[in-house]
């Protein structure tokens, strides 16, 4: 058994592989384009190119990698190996770890990279010495994974921890995936403050965001941020709604989990400041308070290493 | 060690209690009266007092008895055997399994009663064979527990399951624990019924139910549902809407838990063909499609004896 691990953090555009040691952290790192358009021998030769550059990196032999771990979008079969579909990868039923292990001849561990990310803080992030936790991930949409007894929770078919879908506004505005009616993806997640924001603009009684003049398709999530920072009250609104639905489905979370933790990362956490103290009062209103006492908050300690420390975890966690 | 368990239901008005062997079959049972006017001595008395009949009717010695498990109202700590503090009985901190142990010089198991039902249900019940599942009664309150790896799963101080009060209609009525708006319980649970019917008879508007000419406080959850099944239409839609969110609590938790099985007991239960199929659209439409598919919904097979048969599961659990 070699003494390092790899990790493959697989995105619609790019693929991050990293080398780490026992402890995650990472010794090398290498990133290229996924160009999902060569189909997939063309992902795994992507994927194998990076591994070898990160491993040339390192200055270690591939043999001294022990075992490699993947995260990528769900949902995905992780006992067949196989990333059954997903919005970022134009596959259906793809045998990733059969492809995979066939070119590198070591053990591939694949894993939903909203999983791997929750095992990364809870091994060597925020929630280290933490049996049950939570980790929930803002960004353009919103993920999460589950931990518990220290391990992640799978469910029976390794579909659990899809947070984001949670209903929390029945009726509400729609996500982009499946169309889910008010779920915490469609009013909480990055794409929902955009949403909102260009919405308003196109209202006829708005007069606009203050110091912003531009057409709503210009509008990004960090000009928002920046206009709520500078006190435009109508953005400040779009992110106090954030907190109000991300607070009741926190609360759901805390009720239904009893976790001793949640750990939030992702890029909407960039203006954390926006929405946290609204999110801590929705909590709060909403969760049974014997059972929301037993529950830190914390912010990711990985931040945007999360999904490359998230396959190395995987990795470092089977090699226990 | 003994051959046979005992297990005991313990509510705010009655307490049951019953012998099983290790298959879970009711030897013989006995119900008193709780009498929490007597205080955590004279329960504890009363308790012993239905044990001891028990143990009488089924013609075994006390010797035989394993261990003995109780379902008790939550929240509680498992750990500590300690009751934190219940809406049904009038104490905080009652630390029912050494004031027990005592007594009855055998090992005794505290558990929530939603669990305990759970536990039944998945070794001797609907969900015999299932390692993921979930159980929901839907009765004057709604409360539930959620078994994983075949265990019942307590989050990480023994809060976790509480299904009735996850908020699917934030800003909606508030349920009598700890007023949280538009939670599971606030929406569909028999409380919820009543409570909707009565404040349509209280409408100016209103011409009343067909067939029903009493005041608003005559009501009963039973006649809501007759007058249902008579056809009156607002006495339908009530079910219906029990059928909306109970759909959307549902599919949350099969979006969170990706279980293989949901088993439905309690008393609304026996209306089921009043709110089933809505349930089951409004299911479809909320959650992950794939991960829906995962979920098979069936109703408890224990019906009535869950309560003791879950005390008893208990016992038997952890007599394995």
């Amino acid at each position: 058994m070699g003494k390092y691990y790899a990790g493959i953090d697989l995105g619609g555009t790019k693929i991050l592989t990293g080398i780490g040691d026992t402890q995650g952290n990472i010794l090398a790192r290498s990133r290229v384009r996924t160009e999902v358009e060569k189909g997939e021998e063309g992902i795994i030769q992507n994927i194998i190119k990076s591994l070898n550059r990160s491993v040339e990196k390192a200055a270690i032999d591939f043999a001294d990698l022990s075992c490699i771990g993947v995260g990528s979008p769900g949902p995905l079969s992780i006992s067949r190996g196989v990333i059954s579909e997903t919005s970022n990868l134009p596959f259906k039923e793809f045998p990733l770890v059969e492809l995979l292990e066939a070119e590198v001849n070591k053990p591939v561990l694949l894993e939903n990279d909203a999983n791997s990310a929750a095992l990364a803080e809870k091994m060597f992030g925020a929630g280290q010495g933490v049996e049950e936790m939570i980790y929930i991930t803002i960004s353009t949409g919103i993920g999460g994974g589950i931990i518990s007894k220290g391990e992640i929770f799978h469910g029976c078919c390794d579909g659990a921890g899809e947070i984001g879908h949670m209903i929390v506004n029945p009726g509400g505005p729609t996500c982009g995936f499946n169309q889910h009616r008010g779920c915490l993806e469609a009013m909480a997640s990055g794409t929902a403050i955009l949403r909102e924001a260009r919405n308003l603009l196109q209202q006829e009684d708005f007069s606009g965001f203050t110091g912003f003049t531009g057409e709503p398709k210009d509008l990004t999530g960090y000009q928002v941020a920046k206009l709520a920072r500078q006190g435009d009250e109508k953005a400040q609104e779009i992110y106090e709604e954030v907190g109000y639905y991300l607070g009741i489905g926190v609360a759901n979370l805390i009720n239904l989990f009893n976790p001793e933790l949640i750990v939030f990362g992702g890029g909407v956490m960039k203006a954390k400041e926006l929405f946290w103290d609204v999110m801590r009062h929705s909590i709060a209103d909403h969760a049974i308070p014997a059972v929301k006492n037993d529950c830190q908050l914390e912010e990711s300690k990985l931040g945007e290493d999360v999904g490359l420390v998230g396959a190395l975890a995987v990795a470092i966690n089977r090699g226990k």
